[in-house]
């Protein structure tokens, strides 16, 4: 598995109920299209993950740690309860870690996001907003 | 944070829902006692840990390869199809990671496993002798 993964493509759904945050060689960082929650995905460019074990030892630590920096920014920056972080892929079995922001009174709480109703698109340009706001956020160090 | 933390107690809703499985210095191993899925929790021993970024770089390196080979290992013991892998925490904030055998067809497939429906305990000693037989296999090199 390269870092440098030529093969790799973003799965199709993944692409189509998000919103692109940023990339940079080894992941692709996005935003679900759901004004519900603010949740991140991050998709590491390996063609044919699907369990976390496959990142191998060295990669699953670096991008669980990305991901633990970006759930750290996200609940600064919405100030929410708590942090849910999780490998699921039932349904798009690309590997995928989702990082959600949770609070007391969200559309599921304390449920899960995952199967919950139907997905609410951010309207307008407040999603585009909200990803800019993100993508600036996400990146600091 | 210690690893070697003597303030750190199992959280008492962990311990009443679950059958021990193993620990170490660094961390308890349990198995969520419902039959509806082969379901394995880590709790690592960090007192007050909620987040995975609790835990800092190496530790949460460390838990999430833990955890990523109790998914191997609970994936070729059961020949589930997916693995799911999950630190939530939203109703119980002490810091643990489900790793959980998911296969069309079970209980919520391909719906997630949290708030769905009640625990189903397991009968008699089929509880134990699962556990018996996952520590066997989890703790395989």
């Amino acid at each position: 598995m390269s870092d440098l993964d030529g093969n790799w493509a973003l799965d199709k759904r993944l692409r189509d109920d998000t919103i692109f945050l940023w990339e940079d060689e080894l992941r692709t960082v996005l935003l679900m299209n759901d004004k519900r929650w603010p949740w991140v995905i991050i998709v590491p460019k390996i063609s044919g993950a699907e369990e976390l074990s496959d990142l191998g030892v060295d990669r699953l630590a670096c991008e669980m740690q990305v991901s633990s920096r970006i759930g750290d920014h996200l609940k600064a920056f919405t100030a929410c309860a708590k942090i849910n972080t999780a490998a699921i892929g039932n349904m798009v079995r690309q590997l995928h870690i989702h990082v959600i922001a949770r609070s007391p009174g969200d559309a599921n709480w304390p449920g899960p996001v995952w199967g919950f109703g139907e997905r609410e698109e951010y309207i307008g340009a407040e999603g585009q907003t909200l990803a800019a706001q993100l993508s600036k956020e996400l990146v600091k160090e």
